[in-house]
């Protein structure tokens, strides 16, 4: 369906070239302070047109709330959120040769197969253009969320771009997860120092330069290319994560492959991670930093892990919970489909023939991709919390146990 | 939550040492031939004490239908399936080293962290006994009812131990989607064949010795090692997955990253595929072989489609969409959390010292892992296919449109 | 939350006096014509102003499809919905007697105790505003679907106001359910009929005087009176309801008692059937008249039952399921919450006060809320609806049973 | 599907004849004491057997918990619940003119419409016996929670059997929301009270007395008699309820008229309110007593409401959402379908003829109701509980807001 997340619930309408895409944000706590602001930041960075590298479409994404806040603070009631599609295209349809054809490795056939119906857009809601206001909008009131509750950070950044790796695999480090190169920068990246990299947000300067040649290789042969983004989450409560099937890693999984073009996710040490002893895998154990509660600009009541692992190859989650270490994974997106070169393919007419697409597109969707797949990370973490924090609220509402057991202290 | 789907709806419930684990199926089809022995082969191939590179822990694992059949046939009510745990242990608890340390990247800490009561098991829900019911037994229901209904065939083997691979990434291949060996081994591979390679269920008698030997090697250093399974999903319908945030390959990830000890998963060509040029890693359209109705032993209103893809680097999913073609993904399983090595780690009292396992445990999950994967994706198809088909139902009642539109042809 | 339905699901957003108020309608099945002027009809019998015992508020209430159709067929894909709020009084907010007193019965208390934050309309989502887009307009797309592909009617009509009843209780008809004249009506009773006796829509000349009567006391008093609204469904196919616990007849009580005002809900025979005896209250199976298929118009595929009942105290469900005959439910609706007379009562801040509330108001809901509830029902009914003919749809692909058990004939 | 709840979600299994009928119940708040003699009294209540005039079936009714608890404290994972079934009579099926008839007013042929498949009981999940694990047991942990945490009351009673009635309405009292002498019952019965008046559970000796008559007359008959049952909940937290879809009596709708048999349903008022005038409807708001924090035995930070109402025609529910008021409701119950007096009715095969049921039935069920309806109630009360609870929570780590909206000072 439409729908992501059970206790922060996003529900989305749109198709590439219909009226308004948007969505709606249920769940959202009252009484937070939420305008446009804190909304568009995300969405402008999300917008094409950024770099001689990026599509040219011009589009504006303005997103306005039409419900669910007052005089800036939320209600509690569904944020309802739109943005205007201000380059709709329905009268071309019928007249094209890429009406005639399936577009390969698109969704156009797909969707006729499924719906039985052909859309003028092809592939209905397969494009980019839906991930505007049900991932990107709905994922900054997310994110506002997390931040201001429990000061939670989350940062993408790109880590490969065809071969071009910002942490090449080695035999030494068959996994970034072991690189200490690697776990000092997910400690300490923010967006400000990813967008100085733009326009690959890889930060590293002689990667990116790299990076950025081979897309514009690309892009002059008419073709495409792929590549992968990385994102760490920082603060995060422990305890998140639904066991046995929405464990904390599954649901990630689940929103990152939801995000068009995407193949393939890693958590934590991730595929090279299997190549790894488990004397070695293995997280020890040690005692955490004490932070006196409300320090740190929390709430007092915001409770702090009292252990953390030495090193971090499980990606900050353990038996498919948040072990408040720093949860990070890898996603991977393909070379866009829509490629200037002629292609050998058949019409759905099963007539053999010769494809030349038309029109805007991105030779690499994976620097576009990064505050997609921020946004996705924050609607999967806000779900998981509010989960926890209902059990933890009614779970601290009970007569404490007589000792019959070992319970947690802290929380007794 | 501890269920899983939305049409095909499986709940679960059971720890690794309570009186049993079991589940609730619910959405099975009414009048389908059903009885333990349809449930029980799967539950063997996962069961320990196959060979000496797996646990000699010895559990029985009859499972037992408790409602929703009646003289061997689905009523279309709730199936309960029930297992009896045979090998309970709450009595050692309070005794043991095991008690005052979590186990490094084990579950015991965050169980504790977001319930704040430690159970026996520690880990609670997290052992692989979990699996037994809510994956391998429900599954096993899903998949009687796609081969009946579409001839859906699910294998699963074995791809990597460690650093040895079936099919090696190189620069020709950075992925095996492009391999024509690999393309032609997920064509034909079943699991008999996947069975004579047995221990470590990889399809290649030199790969398959070399894996057996590195696993061996891990046992004897008391260590342990992860690896890959990849699995193939042929005759899937067209049509199956739900846009935008239910595409197949999401619910796919997310399914294969609730199993214990996963830490990735790719769909097609995977991240291999990220390095692979646009117009290479496109899928062409050709014309499908043509199969009268019913004369592959299905029901005559089964339709076929009429395009293919003369490349399969998509995997079978286009747009988050099954397009007929064979689907496969790979799923990463890390090196077992437990092994026989003293670990320097640190109790919940925050006090440091050294932690020495006892008992059973498997170097490596990746063979038994084979038929958890294989369930799972009968969970999710299923799933999918039964809101498909729902779809074409209530599609196929409403009166014809009037040519206003192109319109799929054989749905008309 | 503000969702309705799995199968064909409603969310919604807005609030009295935000920027729109919308909904999303997932599920819609694809390949159904469908413009503006399909939904506009209900909406405006849902209008205020239509007589001088309505309130006078004018609003426009036009819907917008914002997506999910294109050139007037519906795509499967989520359909947007948005009516714009005309009279937004946002400004209002803080300067009266109103800000400082929770009205009785209203919902503004217990929206602040809820949300802890005080929205100006007071009652936040709990106006009659809230059941224009997502229950109306949603409401009416069902409608279509049903009525195109199975012939569904759903007629509601007013039977009481106050103590003045179309069909008043009696000794020897405690329901309406035993007495012939009320079978008879809703055999036949169509919309066009309602309307005629507008403003009370109660079809008898002669009640609906009094009804008439009876409001405009009520309004010249500055008092309100509540009522009951009955609604029948005809042609409804058998088989719809999910035991146990979406027995068709609770998912009717969920979606009537969740329109704003309701007070009670009740099925076939009701409250007055529980005084009626089992030997006169069973309805004995009689032979269906047959129809050849396709002859009335539907998809020949639609089956029609081979048994009815020859009375009708079930009100069409039996176990939670249609039976095909029409399904007939009364909901009351209490005296509407806000009156022009001066009431005792007390401020948020607990001090003791006389409120006088100023403004629009109706003196009975009963006339309006005749098609929020025919919505409802088509909310519900092609829910369950769809996840019927899913169930059957699954059913039709299995291989036949070897006769070991008795199985339904047409379905086989 | 057979799942109640999104936070506290009970998923059943069973059918009337089958090995077993169990639950599952999820999100049980861990660290709660729980063994099955927290359950087993709720469900010797609902057993039969228990006077002349309850069917002589005498089924023992054991609950045996099976995951989700160790040494008698939840662990906050899912509760496995299973319950024998020690009456199986598969066997029966096939030889018996009950097999060639489909029992009137009962679920045999709608089952058989819906599923396609006859099951040897009949009316499959329709059976009084599947409200014993799925309700019953599942309830009485829910109870348990709510009492500790919130010492929440539930209790039900006979109102009505047949034109018995304990407060009969009148012209003065249409409904009994307006009779002081029922509210002033509501405030104070317990279920040790209710159970002193079996066998029908009416709280008067006097209408007890008439009501254990007119049942005995309906038995001697061979006949059937309805009834109601009225249900206080007490203490219950305000703020419970999601609009606008699941508000509190919209949710108390579905879950009661989700039980076998039933065929009404009222809050507050109901009906009879309907005939009330706003002015006497309206509940006007007092300053709460005054209970200071703890001292009613509960956790310090459960919050009491500072107004309540002086009248309580609304039950404790406006605009959706409890109110801290007493809630109280009332289930409507037909006659049970199963009579012993001889039928005319028409077979499955569409042949006229006559029915003589056998075997155990009641002649009404309206006593054995009453823990149904509490169990029903608690599951109700707590997903809402845990819902609102979720909320405050995540509202509480908020930063405060700066003054600009009028918001509820205990939360700030």
């Amino acid at each position: 369906m439409s729908t992501f997340g059970n206790h922060f619930r996003v529900t989305t309408y749109g198709e590439s070239h219909c009226l308004s895409v948007g969505c709606i944000v249920d769940g959202v706590p009252p009484g937070m302070a939420l305008t446009e602001d804190d909304i568009q930041p995300q969405m402008t960075r999300r917008r094409p047109g950024q770099s001689a590298i990026t599509t040219p479409r011009n589009e504006k994404d303005r997103v306005e709330i039409q419900s669910g806040t007052e005089f800036g603070i939320t209600l509690g009631t569904p944020i309802g959120l739109k943005v205007m599609n201000e380059n709709q295209r329905k009268q071309d349809y019928g007249n094209q040769t890429m009406d005639l054809y399936p577009r390969p490795s698109h969704a156009d056939w797909t969707y006729l197969e499924k719906y039985g119906v052909k859309a003028s857009s092809g592939g209905g809601r397969s494009s980019a253009r839906e991930t505007i206001a049900g991932r990107v909008a709905a994922g900054a009131i997310a994110e506002k969320y997390l931040r201001e509750a429990f000061g939670v950070e989350i940062v993408a950044f790109t880590t490969s771009i065809g071969n071009e790796f910002l942490f090449p695999p080695s035999a030494t480090h068959p996994t970034c997860a072991t690189n200490p190169e690697f776990l000092k920068l997910i400690e300490s990246i923010d967006r400000k120092a990813v967008d100085s990299f733009l326009p690959v947000r890889a930060p590293n300067q002689e990667v990116s330069d790299r990076m950025e040649k081979l897309v514009a290789d690309f892009r002059d042969r008419q073709d495409s290319i792929g590549g992968t983004v990385t994102c760490v989450i920082r603060n995060c409560p422990t305890g998140l994560g639904e066991p046995c099937f929405d464990k904390l890693e599954a649901t990630l999984a689940h929103a990152m492959l939801s995000i068009p073009a995407t193949k393939g996710f890693e958590i934590g040490s991730g595929f090279g991670g299997c190549q790894v002893p488990g004397s070695i895998h293995n997280d020890p154990f040690i005692k955490a930093p004490a932070v006196p509660a409300g320090q740190n600009g929390l709430h007092a009541s915001v409770r702090l892990p009292r252990l953390t692992t030495k090193t971090n190859n499980s990606g900050g989650i353990q038996g498919g919970i948040s072990n408040g270490a720093p949860i990070y994974f890898t996603v991977g997106f393909k070379p866009p489909a829509t490629i200037g070169q002629a292609q050998n393919t058949t019409t759905y007419d099963e007539t053999e023939g010769v494809l030349e697409a038309k029109g805007r597109h991105d030779p690499c969707v994976v620097p576009r991709a990064v505050p997609i797949v921020e946004s996705m990370a924050a609607l999967v973490i806000i779900d998981a919390l509010l989960a926890q924090k209902a059990r933890e609220s009614a779970r601290s509402l009970l007569p404490p146990l007589k000792g019959v057991i070992p319970v947690h202290q802290t929380q007794q």
